[in-house]
């Protein structure tokens, strides 16, 4: 049984959707960032955006189907994205169906300031409540930072580790030195809601690192 | 007699917009914030936003029916807000008709920044002009900071507290700490009203603290 | 021979459009700002936003038609802006025909940081070219600042002097202590433009102030 | 042959669309900024902005035809940029295109920063793969600043230099000190794939020298 891009328009649409969001919010711009959704798990098929495709206004071909080894699934001169590899390794948990990356400003920033930290912690904001299955704002978020490498299965068997690390898994999102965000959710929407949860924090911590105050007045 | 959502399309219209509105504003990215319209007083009717919605494209029925205690007035799968409590308070005061609770980078920052001190001062600035009833920029308008809890009842108590207070009653809206802006208003234009004019004078103040100036210049 | 809205379909469309964009870049929040398109200057007409508006969707009827006075040229339930006498002045110049008022952040903060210098320069910087006349960026332009007031009338007639001081003219524009910005121009467009101008060099000197860096690098 | 404007209708339409998305990202204000679009290099002719027109709602008569010397190639009562003879140069590059050149808040902060030192470095950054042929974020990119002047054919010679030079060629874009960034690309969505990578690392810079830390936390 062959797949194709056209059984998946309502699929396509949602990441459509989410590239104009994310082009306007200034997370996705000059062609970076890559989003997915999982259409089965077994066997594993992805849907991905193809490589350097302008986010503002995706064209519903501008996305390839993959297997779990990233090879593509139907014919097709588009070619997936550099990062498929840990589309593939986020996408495999077994209750993610989205994969949603982004570069922003502010979170460039914070992973470079707190890269050698690798990460800084997220704390009592009633935001992180928006992170699947936080019930309260008094919460601490580790925010992991990877150094960037242009070796992603590298990268990507180093989060596969970090994923099922019994004492500190990774949760809800990583982010990548210098380069971006990394998270993931149960669809599309959670997928989303995280990019925004996260990207609120990385705001406000950002901004409040710009006020020159070392105490609260 | 029996309510119903389709009744109370306009109230959902004039929502549906403040949704989209504040969501470009990021004011309520991430499903956070919720809003309000007093349908009646007598008895106490009120139409809210149901719990973990978009606030992007609210729809028609993301929203519930409540009495003064809380319960739906109409059965539904959809869950109250867990903030519904605060929204009974305040919309139970005679004069007001609308409730706005949003989430934004500076509110939070401030309310951070403030809490020690119980809250902030904000003085002289014409935008005040836009708070209900102020009629000069020579006024000193006190914004009050709770500390955040999830005992929603129990911040709903003391708010009722506060706002009968006769020495220093609540006015227009007050910060949680960490969490957000609540406001009001007669009608759900005076509550966006106060919601802008609030959202732009944190600005201010958060701006001006980035500038490292002690004094004017 | 009567007047009426009616009859400034044109005018009337071109400040709606100028509130939807003002209110999108957040220099008309909260109901605030008021705009004006001079008529006739003989005998004088102003068309001018009606007090209390909501720039982000002005109505056909949300103005006024006033005289040289201020006093409305037709029945209106609508009040004239409580800054009538400044459009009056300003707008009284020979060569203006659009007087715009808006309340930004960055005027706000930088008219309050200049506040006991009566105001700042703006030198050297190419978007000067954009203010009516200048032809070249090696230029100098002070932006006056006034202290607030409610009594407008008060204000308007210092302005009308500064209008005319022979050794230091007021041009295109000035700001008022933790208030706006005034600005005007031959035509809606240009007035526009004074506008823009004055907003993006605003935010050039505030965040240039944001940087802790007393010389450049 | 003559030529006419009506014949490079996609042409228009992607510079129209150019002029709208700079604007609301606020890259274009004031009617400043001017873009081109390469039609034919031999002979020469460049389609480019009228002077002084506003980029948010550009129509389709507000553009040029010019050729290699910057004369136009129709009769127009529009005047070319008075930045022409910098699109001639850089458009006569073999492998050129387009050429756009904005107008950005912190594009102007970083080219009054760094004018002293005659430009900086972005080093590091996962954006700057998106500039043309760089493969790796491990990437040493040298933004030159140029003073300003209102001399352009001067400019423009001075650029011509620093494009050839063997050494240090000028790559993707500059500064122009207190002005702006040109850049340039084989085709217009690669012209604007490097505006918004310039612009967003520039904000990334601009943000953190913002941040009082000089290491790393």
């Amino acid at each position: 049984m062959t797949v194709s891009l056209a059984t998946f328009r309502d699929e396509i649409d949602a990441l459509r959707d989410v590239g104009a969001l994310f082009y306007e919010n200034r997370w996705s711009l000059g062609t970076s960032s890559n989003y997915s959704i999982v259409l089965k798990h077994e066997p594993f098929q992805l849907l991905l955006t193809a490589s350097g495709k302008d986010k503002r206004r995706l064209g519903p071909t501008d996305f390839v189907l993959v297997d779990s080894q990233g090879k593509p699934l139907e014919t097709t001169t588009e070619k997936p994205s550099a990062e498929t590899a840990l589309h593939l390794v986020l996408g495999q948990q077994r209750e993610v169906r989205s994969v949603l990356h982004t570069h922003s400003v502010w979170g460039t920033i914070l992973s470079d300031l707190y890269a050698a930290a690798g990460g800084f912690w997220i704390e009592g904001y009633e935001m992180l409540k928006g992170l699947a299955g936080i019930g309260t704002h008094e919460h601490r978020q580790w925010v992991a930072i990877f150094p960037n490498t242009q070796d992603i299965p590298a990268l990507a068997g180093t989060v596969r580790q970090r994923l099922s690390d019994r004492d500190n898994p990774l949760r809800h999102g990583f982010l990548i030195q210098r380069h971006g965000l990394y998270t993931w959710g149960r669809d599309v929407h959670e997928a989303r809601r995280h990019v925004e949860i996260y990207e609120f924090l990385f705001e406000v911590l950002g901004r409040r690192l710009s006020i020159p105050l070392k105490q609260p007045i």
